[in-house]
């Protein structure tokens, strides 16, 4: 195996509108680890090993952890996608490295970007939180943070959002390492949208409740992103593999309302909850529906499970924050949903990535609407909630237009 | 206890525009199944007994199903309203009298109106497909239908929808039922949305098209009804009550979405699909979706799950229906969804009924909508789908408008 599975660079695209993009990945280097856990743990961290037959994993407290190919396509011809592990030297450098990352987000007219980590951390950190050896799993996911910091958004800060992984083991030392990482420049965390599937106390229990308030105080985003407690509405055994991406919005839509029943967002309202990956078509369902149920609920608003003067649907409106890819009702929808709260992703590297055309994507779907709507969306948005440095200018590439 | 717990008789509201409901329930009478069963069976029919508590029940096979009491709300007040039994002397006569019943359509300005079952058969007849007996089971189904033909809107034919009950224990014979009820004016089924959750093959296999292909040479409508299959996507322990209705729409999402990547809907061409009590807010989410997750497919349109010529999306607008109760966005949505593709429901006598003010409900979210479209979603629609007469003015019940 070799190189030879990607396809050339594509040429810089034409720049319509500054990009942030809210859901990005970055697939975890070999090196990450290097370095960056004290002495007595350092040769437990997790390392990449070679099969014999030529595949690459993780290896990490026994268990191995490949990196899935459809999470590295970008740069790929479509009949070399698959579910199959993938190698390094098989995946576009930008996947890995923060200088071709930079490279391929120039490319793509993409100023800022978030980046959730891959499989060997989970998507929230679950891997190391589940580990055998509690201290080691956090030295992990402190090296994971720091490297996080320090390198992938630390060589270009105008050009990532830093996202830690929370520590969820333990809500009291989480809440701390919130605080802590939020006074170093962290922006997010990433947070699974339903605790419960990875073992964890319900978003139902007031288990959460330090580590959300250490979020509110901080201005730290809750980053849920879909899938991120490996679970998915999927009823019916045998379906085609293209079931699951299809309901991919549908798990942003039941933590919505699970999030919203809770009541976690009316005890918290300075609490920012954005939606990765979640899609934006199904929020009229939730805006109607709730505000709907809590008119028929048999307790109504008194004494019942909703608290506070707000509807939940004025709650919904607040706290929480969608995120489109390439949604074409959106210029439909965008003011059932409130233009203020919603934002884009490109997805890099995964398979729905919009990738290098996430401009032209853009420019399809919203190029009809006003310029003010189009740059709210496409980045104000997102830079007023992560407080992120707006770009200098539509051509801070320099040969942009 | 008694009938004290039921309000007072509403007064006729004014019609705005006729309107056929197709999502109502009705309860079962206790006579329901005497005269309908072979001699040799008739004593081991469903039949209502008395506790000693004052509470009553259906005895079947030595099991006992209540009958809830947020499943027959309307006419009473909120604070009696329960998920405790209710006895038939507390419900409002409506919902198991079809005198009753007609004439609180009339006092709704519904014209006409699909009745599902109550638990005693369930949504889908799943009761009798599990009978200990099949033949059981089969002669209880039967008497069920008999009785929906004879009397639930035999009595008034121009105002009920004839709704059979499927077979679902034995495609082949239930493909028969569907043939020969269709021959004797039956126009839907109501079938289980997820049938793999009730034990049965799932939607992915193709167990199931005998039974689809009668469907679709009758023109027999398949209502899936939300939570006909006893499964709801909620993955988090301990959550209010509110969260179950707040997530029925979700149900026909996902069962749209599973039906779709089935390949049914392109095997059946003609087969009409309603998504009861479903909702439509969320449909603009899969529209956009099917057709970017068919675009990032690693297998694509040529060898992978998906057949023909239609986009995803094309199929989803042509062989679905949709089903709104009170749904404010559905102004900004229906020309995303397709006006010629939605109807309404009135769901009596559950809570979340609209009953006795389905016409001000109307008025407050669709009356700004040009008159053309109103009329198509409050009944033209539904009329055409179900080939049901239309109401033969505006104010039928002379005296209303």
């Amino acid at each position: 195996m070799s190189r030879s599975v990607l396809l050339p660079d594509p040429a810089p695209r034409s720049i319509r509108v500054p990009v942030i993009s809210v859901d990005d990945h970055l697939i975890e280097p070999p090196d990450l680890f290097e370095g960056r856990l004290p002495a007595g743990l350092a040769d437990r961290a997790p390392k990449v090993i070679e099969n014999d037959d030529g595949t690459q994993y993780w290896l990490y407290e026994g268990r191995t952890y490949p990196n899935v190919g459809l999470n590295a396509v970008v740069g790929r011809a479509r009949d070399t996608w698959s579910m199959e592990p993938s190698r390094f030297d098989e995946m576009r450098p930008g996947c890995f490295d923060i200088q071709a990352r930079v490279a391929d987000m120039d490319v793509n007219g993409v100023w800022a970007s978030l980046c959730f980590p891959s499989l060997v951390a989970g998507f929230c950190g679950s891997v190391f939180m589940r580990s055998d050896d509690k201290e080691l799993g956090l030295a992990c996911l402190r090296a994971w943070n720091d490297w996080h910091l320090d390198v992938w958004a630390g060589t270009y800060p105008e050009r990532i959002i830093p996202l830690q992984l929370p520590w969820l083991a333990d809500v009291e030392v989480g809440a701390e390492e919130i605080r802590r990482n939020a006074g170093r420049g962290f922006k997010a965390v990433s947070f699974p949208e339903f605790p419960a599937q990875l073992g964890l106390p319900s978003v139902f229990a007031d288990h959460w409740d330090p580590l959300l308030a250490a979020c509110a105080e901080t201005g730290t985003v809750l980053c849920m992103h879909t899938g991120a407690s490996a679970w998915a509405p999927l009823p019916s055994p045998g379906p085609p593999f293209e079931l699951l991406p299809t309901l991919f919005p549908v798990n942003a839509l039941i933590a919505a309302a699970e999030w919203l029943w809770s009541g976690i967002p009316v005890r918290f309202p300075d609490l920012d909850i954005a939606l990765s990956e979640g899609g934006i078509g199904w929020v009229p369902m939730l805006l109607d529906r709730v505000d709907y149920v809590l008119a028929h609920s048999a307790s109504g608003n008194e004494s019942g499970a909703w608290r506070g003067d707000l509807l939940p649907s004025e709650v919904l409106r607040r706290n929480f924050w969608f995120c489109s890819i390439d949604d074409p009702s959106l210029v439909e929808l965008r003011h059932v949903i409130g233009v203020d709260h919603i934002m884009v992703e490109s997805d890099y590297p995964h398979a729905d990535s919009t990738w290098p055309d996430t401009q032209a994507v853009l420019d399809k779907t919203l190029g009809s609407l006003p310029e003010d709507e189009l740059r709210k969306i496409a980045y104000q948005n997102a830079a007023k909630l992560f407080r992120h440095p707006l770009p200098p200018s539509d051509d801070w590439r320099h040969g942009g237009s």
